[in-house]
Parts: structure tokens; sequence; C-alpha cells
């Protein structure tokens, strides 16, 4: 797979990743049977996860506007039961969440033991967003990214399993979305003026990002670049490593209860 | 359908109400198909309220252990967008939430508008477990229905449309479902040696059960007693009123920006 996982501490440039990559995926057809299998897959193994309770999955997706975070959830993730799945969109913070530290507000949403969780936007807005408009000094972002590491790896220590999608899409993709938006009606909710002025500064977030990625992406917790030009590519590479990873924590069902055989019910 | 919505202050005797009922359907293979169309319908609904995000749904579900809560909620809501989905398990309470009145933990979990809400229990376990085993004084559990009623008008009136479901299945059902927990690897983790004990309580449950429907059943928020022997039809019931509840709604994708047809994207 043309997926790139990001080395410890591997410079990345997104000008030389290719968004409109397929693999070896000849087309849509052969993704989307592909992709229904992995869901099926899910469902399964999302079944044992939360039977067994001891593991727990953090799906992190980050991508510019219109780059297919709600999409990817969607198309992914409907077929799996929400009673095991809890999603967080991270929007501006409030008042509150802004008087504590950036992790506070994250923490609190990390998947329980059993539970596969996604991060809509994640704490990696602190180094992207804050970063372009400089919201704090530079001195604290630059601060962040070991504060991220250390949150990370404590998550990782306590067996929450860290997938972290940044959704690759080109500037030129990001147009035509955004004029889709205003030509159908019943994309047009998804329209904001504001992201018109994020638009405008792509290459500071492309740097952001870059940073983010070189500095954030230790072994147990790396980042996956995922070429998103095209969304039925984009849904097959990231149900393909969500069904790994979930495979690689050999989950089972819980051992009995001792003394079942003695159980009578009336 | 022959399913049971209670009117205000009705007494309800569930010893009357089959839970074998099936209604006008004739097989599993029918309930199916209609099934399989009404969560096609529910997630193109799900879709428009939560761009419209004006209304909220919040679906309670009360049933006697082994009454198909879970079962509900994976056959149902697989194949909505879990982004416009939260399910709330409700526990034995904590040490916190025991500090706090009993709608404290419920008030935080009443889903956001734009959002699907689903209670695995509720606050009603606090008229039922708590009655049949006399947690609190009478005087204090009998409080509560009046408590219950107002707040579920505020979440009324706020916008939450409040769905209650109450999955009936006759105490031999429970039996055969426990001794499948037992028999069936995959589905001996469900099996809890303290449901026996409960099981006992049987018809102290139903009387606390009636209690509940009698009392909690405003116009605006009736409980639903659905028959559940037959998870086919349960299923079938529930979505369908699911899917007439947010056609009621009569939910639109939200109206355009103003000045969209000056928008140029550099």
């Amino acid at each position: 797979m043309p997926m790139v996982t990001v080395k410890p501490g591997q410079k990345i440039n997104l000008s030389k990743i290719n968004p409109n990559d397929t693999g070896k995926i000849k087309n849509k057809n052969e993704a989307k049977t592909l992709l229904a299998q992995n869901i099926e897959r899910m469902a399964e193994l999302q079944n044992i996860l939360y039977a067994q309770n001891h593991h727990a999955l953090l799906i992190v997706l980050q991508a510019m506007d219109a780059g297919g975070k709600d999409g990817t959830i969607r198309s992914i993730m409907s077929g799996v039961n929400p009673q095991g799945v809890q999603v967080t969109s991270f929007k501006k913070p409030t008042e509150e969440e802004l008087s504590h530290d950036f992790l506070w507000r994250i923490h609190r949403a990390v998947p329980a033991r059993g539970m596969i969780g996604i991060f809509n936007r994640s704490h990696y807005e602190d180094v992207l967003v804050v970063r372009v408009h400089n919201l704090v000094p530079e001195a604290v972002w630059q601060q962040r990214y070991e504060h991220i590491n250390n949150f990370e790896r404590l998550l990782v220590d306590s067996r929450v399993t860290v997938l972290k999608f940044y959704l690759h899409i080109s500037k030129d993709e990001q147009k035509e979305r955004f004029l889709a938006r205003l030509e159908q009606p019943h994309k047009l909710w998804k329209f904001n003026p504001g992201d018109l002025a994020e638009r405008a500064l792509w290459d500071d977030y492309m740097a952001a990002f870059e940073t983010a990625f070189e500095k954030c992406s230790p072994a147990v917790a790396p980042w996956h670049i995922v070429p998103s030009n095209k969304k039925w590519y984009r849904n097959l590479v990231i149900s393909q490593k969500i069904v790994e990873t979930l495979e690689g924590l050999k989950l089972e069902y819980p051992a009995p209860y001792e003394g079942l055989d003695k159980i009578v019910i009336d």
C-alpha cells in the first residue's frame, strides 16, 4: 500500500506524496468489494474487543477542510455496533477547555477499554491551527510535541492502541469539494465561508503538518499519510489498517466464569 | 402494530400483553426486509437531523436481563453514522454519581442537538432495581416519578424527542436466553451469575415496571411496550417507530448562507 507510515524523526515533504495514488487497486468497484469485506470483519472484531474489555483502539483523523474526515467515519464505521464506538469531534475550545491544559479535554474523550474511539480532529490542532494563527507563543506550541508524545505513550502503555491518519488531499481537490458543497443543496450546510481563509494559509498548514509528523511518530504510534483524493481508496486503506491492527491484538472472548457447570436456572 | 403505547395514567398488566405477538408480520424474512428498509431510511434521516442541528432524539431502552437491549442497538443502529449516535450504558452508579441527585448522570448524557442518543438502561433504574431492592426509602423513590416527568418535560420542551421502549419478554424466554449464553462460547461473557438473583425477583420487577409505565407516560413521552420474544419482530417495531418519529420532525437541511453567490474560491 502506498500509504506512508512515518518513521520516528523522518522528515516528510507532503508535496512529494501523490494524493491521487491508488496503489494496486484498479477501480472503485474493486475497492468497494474489499471495503465491504473489511467492514464486516471490523464488526466481528469490534464485538470481541467489547466482550473482552481489555484493549481499546483510538483512531485519530486529521485533514485540511473537506479532506474527508466526516466521510471516512460515515463510510467506514457505519456497520459497526455504535454501542462500541465513540466519536468525538473537537471544535474550537470552549472557555472552560481553554482554562485547562490543551490535553485536558482530549484525555476525557479517550476510549474506555473495550471501545473504539474516533477523534475527528484532535490534540494535533494545538500544533496546527494554533501554530498557523499564532494563538499561543511559539515557545508554548514547541513544547507540545513532547507533551503529545508523552501522552500517547501513556495511552499505549495502558493498552490503548493509537492509529493516526492524515487524509492527504491536494489543494485542487479541496477546491473541487468546496464547489461541490456550494452546488449541492444537501452538502451546502457543510460549507463555511471561514474555510476559505484557512485555504489561503495552505502552505503554512502543510509545514505545520510536516513538523507534527516528524516529531510525533514514535514507533508505537506513527502517523499514516493516506492518499485521499479518491475517497474509495482512502476508505479502503484506512479500513484495511484498522482490521490489521485489531487482528494484531489477538482478541479473544473472555474466559468462562468458574463454576458455570453448577448453575441451575429455575 | 400490537406494540402498546401507554396512555397517561393507564394501568398496565404486563401478564396480559403477549410477548410472542408478531402482529401482521408472518415470518422472519418479511420482517428482515422491512427492517433493512427502515435502517436505510434511518441513516438518511439521521444525516438531515445532524445537518440541521435543531432537534435531538433520545431513545430509552429498558428490559429485564437478556431482554435484548444490546441486541436491539446492534441490530437497528449498526448502519447509522456513529458520528451522529451516542450510546450510554448506565451501570451501577459510581461513588461520585451517588453523591449527586439521581438525574445528574443522566442529564450529562442527554444527546446534543443533531444527535441520536441511546440509553441502555436509564433513570428508570432508580424506580426499578432501586425499588425492588429497597436501596433508598420508599418516600424517596415515590417522589422520583414526578422528578422524571419534570425532567423529561424539560427535554421535550428543548426539542429532544423522547422515545421509551420496554422490551417485553416472558420469564421462559429469559431462561432460554440465559441457557444460550451458557452454551455458546461467544455469548458466555454476557452471562452474569448475579442475574439469577434478579430473575428470582421477576414479579417484583414486573410490578415496578407497571408503576413506572402508569406514572411516567405523559402524552409527550409515553412508554412503548414492545413484544420482544421474537427478536426480529422487536427490531422491526422499534425501527419503524424511530423512522416515523424522525419523519414527524419534518427535518430539513439548513438554509444556505447569505451571499453564497458572491463566493470565489481561489
